[in-house]
């Protein structure tokens, strides 16, 4: 019998671990609230600065200031209008970029060589990202918008496809939404790095926690040679644009278990608890070699208290940690 | 040129071997008759016993009775808003457990170590599933139903993602359904565990009969490390949650291959011979070495009288064989 | 650094590859305006013959005459409600068959060695091809149409799978409209098959051009032992039969990536440079290890002259090319 994948040690550390959660770039409650997101290029022109750097445990990141490069980069969100310019530093000693999934841009911001949009070690580029609402086009088809949940990442480290530099951490999510889309009270960013999760060491995925009630959003990107298949226990999801159905005879396939390869992104919202209470429910990829591997989390719901009812690894004592937003 | 893969030989034994097709445990019929199934916690309690037990040939698998173990195990169908208590009994001299996908369990049915609920040798442990239909919730979102192609498993032996108890043998399929669903007359379970198909010898995958007209339910789930392409000739379903299209103007894709990884679930229905008429229909997995190495079969479709208008194997000669429910 | 995968030689190289266009068998357009395609079995019936042969390079393709076979085949339309009647003339030394996704199709007319439908080498077979829209049953449940992205392949060419057959090349795109269907400007098909696109050298991808504002339809297919995440920079598509939203509430999930496995086909169609504007737009498999070993390339979308204005490779000289149909 192998030895637990979740000893009180492990459980103990990843908890701490949950505090360096995705910075929310934009503020996409009010965002949502005072501006016409559906009339493209109407929205909001925002400006922001994105560090490479090399991390002290010699991996790389993205980070919105110096010295403060995480991974996953910072959780970048947008309203279908919006227009994000991001300058990005390159602090790192080889030449690296910045490519995103999803959105408007011009090959000027493709973050490729083939487009001459790379950033050498110690200068700095400006890439703009555009986004729009769906809409009519002049033929009478429908032009999809951007809401979905995408990510960003190098394309030029290591090799022209950014190899190395998305195997170290140069990576990230972004999440574009929808005028009146539900907005969500916590958002976890997954992404499987070939045989990680967040890059992190083998059974010490991060754990996330969350009241039982609370609508949490998981963000899920893969990255690497491998695909993966992401599960969590007592929890599922419509696996369509939001994860959530948009009326009682929808018919998209709910699923607790999705296939997904390289470079690839979804996500969707559940309420924390719904229908199973609170408890450690496991994450994880449910190919089993990778989960035996290390590929495996814990999403904790707790009480109103935050307390968990029935901890993991066997003890039943009551438990407390401090959730966090 | 390599030897047929499907040789008279192969093709009688099969044959008899779908004779062991899946028990269905629950009435559906008259569940979907008799009961409101559209109010959540309004549905039939009922409770079964399972048994984890080795087999003569030395794999494992869950039966409902005594010495009954089979792989898959049984064929578990639920009405939303059904509750299913299982008493899991241990007959192995290893430590097992039940996980299920897609129902609503408390920590208690989870079915890991993590969680404490897992049953000793010997000993036996109820698992509570509870299922529910669609609705909205207070805030006006609205709650997916339990209603898929889901599956169950063990989670504990050989690893704490029991990788060990899912290669030998122990998993099965789980149907819920939503009041007014289109039952089917025949329901075939196939399941990709590493390099077979229902964990049995190369070329030697289970054979599927109905007669032309018949309306056939596949559930296809998938295990262990390996993804899989399923693909069936002659044949072809919507890629949504019951594999039917709800309007004619239902734009699902309709797809006749489908990728698919570990945990993953997914079916559908078709009308046995649907405008191609009687014949034998390869199901396999479409990965080229997967099929080559034996994970193909037959989905025999007879005449109305039982009889393969041109069998198979070059035999022009007429050819009976019973069709089973 | 990795050497460019986009050197200038390549890029020169791969347009004049692009002449090499598929195929279009049928006046789809016709089609589309003359007749009741709604009504099954109502459609036109034609008749093509496809000679699978060698080619100079020693790899095997479809064609629709004597020594002009490409890989891919050539590209089959049909519309649904059409029959298509193909003599298949087997040119080469060994058995070789037609296998079809997607269309209605007898055994006869299988391609596959179980029931007897294979060419031997000199010899000529007929197979049919079938196609209905879609209707009610008597029963009341909906019968999808035939319409979607599908292909064909040879089914017995090394094994009984036609591994080696499809390895070298016997495969193409088979597109199934339904009336009504938006119809393209340019189509493009990409199939992965193992390491390869469309079976050429590595970092040798067909490029495809299209003018600004062009509706292009790509045509994804995927073949042999691996998966492949596909990934357009710049344009993103609705996963759903069309690849096109069918009103703006839609809820399909939008991507620019989606993973694949052998004997899947999607297909959709994009504006090109819709919004991100003219210039040399990568395609290519996300697996990292896929695209740094070579399957990638170019969707080069010029301006309304037929420029690209930042042609790729660090050349910012005006660069003209021509523009295939």
């Amino acid at each position: 019998m192998a030895k637990s994948l979740f000893s009180r040690r492990a459980f103990t550390k990843s908890a701490a671990v949950a505090a360096f959660s995705p910075l929310v770039v934009s503020s996409q409650t009010e965002a949502l609230a005072d501006k016409p997101a559906d009339k493209p290029g109407k929205g909001n022109v925002r400006r922001i600065t994105l560090y490479a750097e090399q991390m002290p445990d010699g991996q790389t990141g993205y980070g919105l200031e110096p010295g403060k490069a995480t991974i996953p980069g910072p959780l970048i969100e947008m309203v279908e209008g919006d227009t994000l310019e991001i300058e990005m530093v390159n602090n790192l000693n080889v030449t690296a970029s910045l490519h995103v999934h999803g959105v408007d841009y011009d090959t000027a911001s493709d973050g490729t060589r083939l487009n001459n949009s790379v950033v050498e070690p110690g200068a700095r580029r400006t890439y703009t990202w555009r986004t729009h609402a769906p809409g009519r086009r002049p033929g009478g088809s429908i032009e999809p918008g951007s809401a979905g949940y995408w990510h960003y990442h190098d394309h030029v480290v290591g090799t022209d496809h950014g190899t190395i530099g998305i195997r170290q951490g140069l990576y990230g999510p972004l999440v574009i939404r929808r005028k009146g889309d539900v907005v969500p009270d916590k958002q976890f960013t997954v992404v499987f790095s070939d045989m990680t999760i967040n890059n992190r060491p083998a059974h010490e995925a991060p754990e996330f926690v969350a009241k039982l009630g609370e609508r949490v959003e998981w963000i899920v990107i893969t990255h690497g040679d491998l695909y993966h298949t992401f599960h969590i226990h007592g929890h599922r999801w419509a696996d369509n644009r939001t994860g959530l159905l948009e009326h009682p005879q929808d018919q998209s396939r709910i699923i607790d278990t999705k296939i997904t390869g390289p470079a690839e992104s979804f996500g969707f919202q559940v309420i924390a608890g719904e229908r199973v209470g609170a408890g450690a429910w496991m994450y994880h990829c449910h190919v089993q070699m990778h989960s035996d591997m290390g590929m495996a989390g814990i999403f904790m719901v707790t009480d109103a208290d935050g307390n968990v009812p029935n901890p993991p690894g066997g003890d039943h004592s009551g438990h407390s940690m401090d959730t966090h937003h």
